[in-house]
């Protein structure tokens, strides 16, 4: 039996497909000319960084000061640090550009510039800062056009601590699309965002070296890069069933899987039990928003083939029921104390759960533990 | 400022509050003249335990056999594991046996009863086992009133390496009431499913020492415990804004919250955003079956006060947005850089995303760190 010396649940992560996903968004970024600096938020590991930057630009980015430290302990020394900075985490990050790195840092916030500023001086050092950009997502960012984004360039300038280093986006609502067509759309407006920022930066004689935007769909669709010098896609690395709704990957380029075992059948709900619950597979169902027969994951016998109408219904901490579109549940194929692998709807939550990886072959040979940065 | 000193996100854990849920429900137990087993599930600390067992029975139940070896490392002696066991984890349950512990197992498979004796047989042991009974949550057990609980009885009892020590329930769907009196005929419901079916297996000449059920809702609310031999609540220890509209617990004796910062203020969108996102939250929404206005959490000052009508709307991995009932923020009172703390909607999951508690007194000061055993 494949995998029958791993426990339930495990993290499978199948290294053939990591490196074809890889080596795509590679030959992507060569083609168009621009850099790659990879989101290292989902993989969180650092022989996956080797394989996402293989030869080429070797920044990257990251969502947290423990992904910072973790990734420059590696030896990475570009880095930058895609959430918001507040004074209290300075000192953190003082410590991790003591280890040779260059630590970008962002922000939106007129109101804490000089608080940075304060924070920097106390601690004798600089930091380059990036303005977030809204290129229509509505999270965090100034808008391309606003008074903000001037007013944020000229008093990080005026800063004697603090260094303007360029501007950054990230278009988040290119995950709710369904078309090509949508996506290069909103590639284009995130694209737009962020090069009309820094021209307008440019025409005040504020400094804009880096004009950064990207996310996975956005990379995958775009159909222009002008103006831009890095994008910053994560999940392509490993996709997910979310990705797969959107057109970014199909099921077999999905390179994650939660191994679970089969813990009983309830006869009566029409269910089959897994222990692979809330916490191994997380509670995120985005892909609901394209099928009402996702839930919280799709089902993969041991060679990762898709069992067709199989889905994660519900999960309970740690159990998962397995429901069948049709209602015909395969008991017999799949007996109390067998195996099967659930293909995540949302790979950086679901990865999240977990220390390690579980590296294998797609033939199902197993070829290495590889480590993960979690936490804070 | 206070816990200046932690950074963000950190989980919090009040210990004043922490020792007066479970005082409350030990008292509880005590006064129906039942044993309390708590789940620890949802504290997976030692510490936790001590205050939960404090004198009285020192039994618990846990939901991994990480947890079960955890807790035998800690000296604990009685254990339940109440996910089905299936033949591959025998091996482990046996390493955590011969640390000293009777570690009780449960199945309501009856097509696993040859595998689990022949491996049992093959690592020379022995292993108690009560059978899972379905008392209406329709995830695992079979029916008290089933030809399969009878047949399972049957097969524990002719196999030579098992032996039949009791049933057990969950009546998950408690979780989904809104009134005392709702909880009260589930609680009912749930304890008449072990009681009969206990009976029924006593009345074939089947030994059924243990006669166990609970959750928190029909622990809470129960009115009869006749005929139970235990009671295993578990997030009664912490409780959380979901166990807050079931009517188990008030907002101001949720003993867990996460301590977040506030980065950025998205006024275009009414947001304020903090970096508690869907890892440092869990992407659990249990409470909005209750309410519309819950989310992610709800948000208090760094005293625990709750700010009412702010909630966390929206997560995205590393990131939470704030959005106010009325639309009205209260962006000067909550600058960038300041603090808060996010009332979980259910600790289970919240707490998994933490290695550490950060233990603190209600009035603020910080006592302790405790570990947590997090993973399979």
């Amino acid at each position: 039996m494949l995998f029958e010396n791993l426990g339930t649940p495990s993290l499978l992560l199948d290294k053939d497909i990591l490196e074809h996903n890889c080596k795509i968004m590679q030959e992507r970024a060569q083609e168009a000319g621009i850099k790659l600096r990879p989101h290292m938020k989902t993989a969180k590991s650092i022989e996956a960084y080797h394989l996402a930057t293989d030869g080429g630009f070797d920044g990257i980015t990251v969502s947290t000061l423990s992904e910072a430290d973790y990734f420059a302990n590696g030896g990475v020394t570009d880095i930058l640090y895609a959430v918001g900075i507040v004074p209290s985490k300075l000192a953190e990050a003082q410590r991790i550009q003591d280890k040779g790195v260059k630590l970008s840092l962002i922000t939106d916030s007129l109101s804490v510039i000089g608080a940075l500023d304060d924070e920097a001086l106390r601690l004798e050092t600089t930091f380059p800062i990036l303005i977030e950009v809204d290129s229509g997502g509505q999270r965090g960012g100034v808008l391309p056009g606003s008074d903000d984004l001037i007013a944020i360039g000229k008093a990080i300038k005026a800063s004697n601590r603090l260094s303007l280093e360029g501007v950054m986006t990230h278009a988040g609502h290119s995950y709710h699309c369904t078309t090509p067509e949508e996506i290069t759309a909103i590639a284009e407006q995130e694209r737009l965002a962020v090069v009309s920022a820094a021209d307008r930066l440019r025409s005040e004689g504020l400094p804009c070296p880096i004009v950064s935007a990207g996310s996975t769909p956005t990379a995958v669709f775009a159909k222009s890069f002008d103006g831009l010098t890095d994008i910053r896609p994560g999940v392509y690395m490993f996709g997910d069933v979310d990705q797969m709704f959107i057109g970014v990957c199909r099921s077999n380029e999905i390179a994650v899987s939660v191994l679970a075992s089969v813990i009983g059948h309830n006869k009566g709900a029409k269910r089959i039990l897994i222990d692979a619950g809330g916490l191994a597979l997380s509670k995120d169902t985005s892909a609901s928003e394209f099928s009402s027969h996702t839930g919280y994951g799709l089902v993969c016998d041991l060679s990762g083939k898709v069992l067709e109408e199989l889905y994660v219904e519900s999960v309970h901490q740690e159990h998962g029921l397995i429901a069948s579109v049709s209602g015909d549940l395969p008991y017999e194929e799949l007996p109390v104390g067998s195996r099967v692998r659930i293909l995540p709807i949302h790979a950086c939550m679901t990865v999240a759960a977990y220390e390690q990886y579980e590296v294998h072959s797609t033939d199902g040979e197993l070829l290495a533990k590889w480590d993960r940065v979690n936490r804070w």
